[in-house]
């Protein structure tokens, strides 16, 4: 259904790099949520879609959305997407490349009759930064942007409701944002933003699952005190103490398939070369597929902990800060995306998604499938952030067979 | 030489109590250098040690001194001292308990003739807080005072030589703050700043050495990267890699007697509880009162730092900020101060000072000893920072004592 040079790749590529020049910020990718660079995205993106024979609207979150209705009556809706805004100083693919792969899905259906319509989607916000909340776009198509949503303030005492309105869109649409009934499936093609594929050497990716997450924070209280005038065994070192919980935290995820666990933030007080630690503040990240093996895992780095604590005299308090169930994606329709793959010619691996995506919000209401492609360098919402020219190419080309793979399923299931 | 009940104790923690309440900052005790309330605590000390029958001057560092003159011509001196600055927010006791105690000597000298006088000097700066540079009034009196020191700037931009103006002495007497020849020995009376003697139920420590020093900074440079996306194996995590050498410098220190290291500082970044640590900068402050046992252990420290980056693909640099070579004290002097002790009654046990003092840059000039007073619970530069009236009585009786020994020391050596 697709050629083999790379044709597709380099205009899928120029767009996402068109649109990039977007930005809040000159000299960097920086496009938050209904700013004002949003306007010419979405105007670049209406463009395409409407050259590709798509009926174009933007709805009351912001969500551009370009439907190319099959010719069958009442025909069930192929919703393709991701997401329009960026992180400050951004790569030029997160988000923005599944949106633009989803128009080229339809350019190249111009002569391809399907007996389902598709409707690309590019969410307006996934990321959090405007409003501290990630994922306003998903949420709205799912009907799941609540009234305290609409009230939260960015840091320039805005309200979600009030950007909404300053950016032209109308509040009272905010129903005309959901879903219709009618879409059956959610394909959603995203950049890795790991270095996984990139270190096996594969293209693609075929996401099972969006890992669940507990987020918390270990605070270790010990006493302060001079470092030249206390003796080792009458220390009670926070440092020390926390030290050794890090190093058993690290262990015990290398040692558990799956799991990741980091500490990333930690802060010592009263922070003194010459005194011992009396307080330090450690944050811990916690990822897993399974969350069963999630909740064991926690209750591991609590037992660590504390034996850290217990034999320095030192005192241990956690705080769960948030906790994220992992959310599995459709497995019919991830066998049909790595048969795609593999007919198409791309060998694929299975995966877990140790990020957020869109199609977390929309898996629990739609069957909803991810393919990622390759990250070079591991580089995520960094100005390094690339493609592969090949595997937009591989991409593209297991989009394509993918609905084939569902016009075929379909039929056997006496859908259409 | 000294009654046995504890009115000695109660005079002179009462005037350090009211010499306390001369600060900088209402509702604390902060005194650094030369600041306004340092007149009134010149102005109180002065009147102590008229009234001791003492002839008193301020030399032109701030230092003030009282010589209570022996009836011999041309004898010999014996200064006692200690300093009377504090760090801010600090206790009542550190540094001006030496000098109130040497003043407590000289009251109860008065009918006891010796062979050699007695000066007892207050040393103007001692913490460095005010000029980030230490011992600025014992620097003066080794001569050691240079022109570079007298241009550091306070936080306000005032030089050290324009602090000396504005309190009203004169810098070109800078050099009659020099000690004389004829002092022969040195007497420094301290809080212990530590928890050892309360930890084994003594009053009294002798100090042998003042440990050296070595402050270094050990920089971690890894990867930062999505704490989600990164699976264990393919990190280069920073903060891991800290965190097994942290754990490794308490282990050796707590195995190698002597030693106190600590990591007391600690920054990692970029510092987020979803990014793994690309980069963690780390104090260590090692001490010991053997240089080479202290070299030995600064070697063992960056290897069990190499070993911990580099199984983490971790970059590691070291940087020495300072290296203070231990000072011993004077060995026959400390002989005579722990008899002085064992004589008046109370058991010493000999001891390091981790911290540094006015005796560490006086021995290499004029003999010296100390002596360590219990610190309850341990607390120093703490506003909880307190001594033991019999604690004071012990150290006012052993110091009475040691002039005892001093005076029959000289006799026997043909000195007087």
């Amino acid at each position: 259904m697709t050629g083999t040079n790379t044709d597709h790749a380099t205009r899928i590529i120029d767009r996402c790099r068109e649109i990039a020049g977007h930005t809040e910020v000159s000299g960097e990718i920086t496009r938050r949520f209904l700013t004002p660079p949003m306007q010419a995205v979405h105007a670049l993106l209406r463009r395409w879609m409407e050259s590709a024979g798509m009926t174009v609207r933007v709805d009351a979150i912001g969500n551009i959305r370009g439907i190319s209705t099959a010719s069958v009556p009442d025909a069930p809706c192929l919703l393709i997407g991701s997401h329009l805004d960026t992180v400050p100083n951004a790569g030029a693919f997160d988000g923005i490349l599944g949106v633009v792969l989803g128009i080229a899905v339809v350019e190249e259906l111009q002569d391809y009759p399907l007996p389902f319509s598709i409707e690309v989607i590019g969410f307006s916000e996934e990321e959090g930064v405007r409003f501290s909340k990630p994922f306003l776009g998903s949420l709205a198509a799912v009907g799941g942007l609540d009234e305290y949503a609409l009230r939260r303030k960015d840091r320039e005492g805005i309200t979600l409701a009030e950007a909404i309105t300053h950016y032209g869109l109308d509040l009272a649409d905010l129903s005309d944002a959901v879903l219709s009934p009618n879409v059956f499936a959610y394909l959603e093609c995203h950049i890795e933003q790991g270095p996984v594929l990139e270190n096996e050497g594969a293209s693609l990716g075929i996401v099972e699952t969006l890992v669940g997450q507990t987020r918390m924070h270990f605070l270790f209280e010990g006493q302060a005190n001079h470092a030249g005038t206390t003796p080792m065994h009458l220390r009670h070192d926070a440092m020390t103490a926390a030290a050794e919980w890090i190093v058993a935290v690290e262990e015990y995820a290398t040692t558990h398939t799956g799991l990741v666990a980091t500490v990333g933030k930690l802060e010592a007080s009263p922070g003194a070369g010459n005194v011992i630690a009396g307080q330090v503040k450690a944050s811990l990240d916690l990822r897993h597929a399974s969350d069963a093996m999630r909740n064991t895992a926690v209750a591991a780095m609590i037992d660590n902990a504390r034996s850290a604590v217990t034999k320095r005299g030192v005192r241990l308090t956690t705080h769960t800060e948030m906790e994220q169930p992992a959310v599995p994606l459709d497995a019919h329709l991830t066998t049909l995306l790595q048969n795609a793959a593999a007919k198409a010619g791309f060998p694929s691996r299975r995966m877990t998604s140790g990020a957020g995506h869109d199609a977390m919000i929309l898996a629990p209401t739609v069957p909803s499938a991810m393919l990622f492609l390759r990250s070079p360098g591991g580089f995520s919402h960094h100005p390094n952030e690339a493609v592969l020219p090949q595997d937009v190419e591989a991409a593209l080309a297991t989009a394509m067979e993918f609905l084939a793979q569902l016009r075929d399923d379909r039929t056997k299931d006496g859908h259409a």
